[in-house]
């Protein structure tokens, strides 16, 4: 950040008074720029005992498989998020089971918010940021081929979930470590 | 937003192509300037059989009952902002035991993410944002002076999880409806 969204002056980073994070401030107009980590929400679509995974289009991680997720957009819930999301990129027209990963990515400033979901038919098509789409069932799951942590997370802990069958909402997440 | 935070010229409202949301966007140096809801994170501490609440020195809701809870900041995890506001606004030194609710207000592009947490010990200390703290047990919660939504909502499911003592996360959301 280099301008004041507001009046368009340069910003300075400083320390508000009664804050203890340095933030954007404007000298000009005396606006903050609070800088907030980002949602993404997605969902596990569950059809019979497979679930439908999709094959990346988009960078990053283009190839590789994941769930239907996307960013949260302003004036929707997670859940409505997480099913808008799931149909945009699979196709998928789904029903929100449960909240079943709360997962955070501190260093890249992201919570994913994953729903367990079940297909109300086991239609699908692949959208735009997806070459494929495709049932697995749980020992077909291409674990090298995961295209994100959070997400491989989300599917061991759907897997452990079979076994246990409780309602749990599982926490997870990523701190990077630099040597 | 009137001017592009990374080149200062005046920014457009408009639909990116491949998009189907309008964004404020930079004609001069091609930046999309996404908006996206925030998260607030916070705990209902416990201690024994009673609650720890908090009375709120500032505005909106200034002198209603509240639980520990902020903004969640760039590089922490929800469970580590959770801790955090819980010290910030309660003096309470808190253990995460679970996620107890999910509660999304997409009219203010907010979303909670409310923790079960025990305190490690009874001591606690208003923080600046805080009138008073004070121990309530479940039958003495003031129903009628309770800040906000979410917060009612994430004391009731704590009481119905008592009964139940299952280990799932309520989700919530509020949306008005405007005559």
């Amino acid at each position: 950040m280099n301008y004041c969204s507001n009046c368009g002056n340069s910003v300075e980073l400083k320390i508000p008074d009664g804050d203890n994070v340095a933030r954007f401030v404007c000298p000009k107009c005396g606006q903050i720029h609070y800088q907030n980590p980002r949602m993404v929400v997605g969902c596990i679509p569950v059809w019979q005992d497979k679930i439908l995974l999709c094959k990346r289009a988009i960078e990053p991680k283009y190839g590789k498989w994941t769930i239907p997720a996307g960013f949260l957009e302003n004036n929707e819930t997670v859940e409505q998020g997480a099913i808008r999301e799931t149909m945009e990129e699979s196709g998928a027209d789904v029903t929100i089971v449960r909240l079943h990963v709360l997962y955070s990515l501190p260093q890249v400033n992201q919570v994913y918010a994953i729903f367990l979901a079940h297909m109300k038919t086991a239609d699908f098509d692949a959208g735009d940021e997806t070459l494929e789409c495709r049932f697995y069932e749980t020992h077909e799951i291409p674990w090298d081929k995961i295209a994100f942590t959070a997400v491989h997370f989300s599917l061991e802990k759907y897997i452990e979930n079979l076994k246990t069958n409780d309602t749990q909402t599982y926490l997870g997440k990523l701190i990077r470590k630099y040597e």
